[in-house]
């Protein structure tokens, strides 16, 4: 599988990336699921991808020469000449139409469901920053301040960590941060997520990065992440008072139930019904 | 949806449900997912479900009755004079069986899977302890010391601190807090897994317990360890250095790739190619 997550911050964009790729367990590969495409000066945009390979490799091929129509003007957009992200993400839902015009059907026919999902964020000279997320049928969906967070792939392991400490105020290095540490607890519970990871931190209005890193288990700075969360999580752990049921010490609040909270009703009988 | 969770250490079970059941967003109750079956002084089990309500609930009524029959003398056996353990799961097993015999035709037709897991464990007079974990096929699978815990339902979010935390040498009441920051993180992050909890907590060769708790918002210890774990996982957080991309302080390790760790070469021309 694959886990990959995107930040929206006012200070700028955020993008990590696995990189282990699986079909069943013995046809491992290590696979970049992350694309940066660079104009310094006037655009900068990340894509990363999750879902069927064949699928992402070919949306990712595509797309350097994908074109819409303008209705008016009848110019063909691309990733390249787009005024805005808006137009630059329907250029990606057209990429990703085209790949399922092509392979949807003979993928049907072999019982393999079109799966891939992609986020796509960046900034154009003349607006914002802006971050998509895309889905299977080439339509997409834009974080806001109340969601500055997209994810694809294994998302579930490391969303309670986002969901604790981002908002849009969060500064992009605590935000780069939050977002291995993210990675860090989907890496512990799921063999399918493995290293090396791509980060790309992105500063808002410079439309270009040097923060572009792979980070592998030599990267210093994710080895000390990596033993200092887990070695604290369990101090934290360690801090917080066992549960006590009958009162033994008085300063620790009682594992009771309260007057509107009622333990359940044992069974002790083949003939007791719980109803 | 559901989380359930439980542990079987050296020292005891611990059990853990929350009680939201949705059918879409608008249809959400409130059903107890935990049973516990008590003969005292002889046996002690306890069911957790998730998956399709109604053919939980069915488990759960039919079990009550469900027979299986010895090969070798016919002898009826249910969960009530099974000798061990895994006979009794063997009668739940049949029991699911025995609902998807009724209702497995009539629910494929209208498009809707049998789902149902179902945890099962506890102990028999005369064997040791045992936890299992029964699919919707009646088959089922047992806990062992390098894998001592079962999860059902949205069990991702809540699977990082159990993996950091749970051995079989955990003490009971520490186990019954790692369940219970397991069951605070998945609360935290998935609408569809709500309070109030089920918790029960069984020492081992008791065949009895008096730790049956109904926690609702109220409960004063699972306020503290909410409170807590919330906070100090913020101040754990805090406390570890960010990235630091050009050396500005010589003491927090560096973000930077290692000799084997190629960054990702950018895209800046609509003619370039990843590969």
């Amino acid at each position: 599988m694959t886990y990959c997550v995107a930040l929206k911050l006012n200070a700028g964009l955020v993008f990590l990336s696995d990189s282990r790729t699986n079909a069943g367990l013995d046809q491992i590969g290590t696979f970049r699921k992350m694309i940066v495409y660079e104009k310094p000066g006037e655009r900068f945009m990340v894509l990363l991808s999750a879902g069927n390979l064949s699928i992402s490799q070919s949306v990712r091929e595509i797309l350097q020469v994908e074109q819409i129509k303008e209705h008016d003007t009848g110019e063909p957009i691309t990733i390249w000449n787009a005024k805005s992200m808006f137009d630059a993400v329907r250029v990606l839902g057209a990429a990703v139409r085209h790949v399922y015009e092509r392979d949807g059907a003979s993928l049907k026919k072999a019982g393999v469901d079109f799966n891939v999902s992609l986020i796509f964020g960046g900034q154009i000279k003349g607006e914002g920053m802006r971050l998509f997320q895309v889905y299977s049928p080439g339509n997409f969906i834009e974080a806001t301040p109340e969601t500055p967070y997209f994810q694809v792939g294994e998302s579930k392991y490391g969303k309670p960590v986002l969901d604790r400490v981002i908002t849009p105020d969060t500064p992009l290095n605590e935000a780069a941060k939050c977002a291995l540490v993210s990675m860090d607890s989907t890496l512990k519970s799921n063999l399918t997520v493995g290293l090396p990871l791509d980060l790309v931190v992105y500063e808002a209005d410079r439309f270009q990065t040097d923060k572009v890193v792979c980070i592998d288990e030599n990267n210093p700075y994710f080895r000390m992440m990596h033993g200092s969360w887990g070695q604290k999580l369990r101090e934290v752990f360690d801090s917080i008072e066992d549960p006590m049921w009958n009162g033994g010490h008085t300063d620790v609040p009682l594992m009771v139930s309260s007057s509107h909270a009622k333990p359940l009703k044992k069974i002790t009988t083949p003939e007791e019904r719980l109803i």
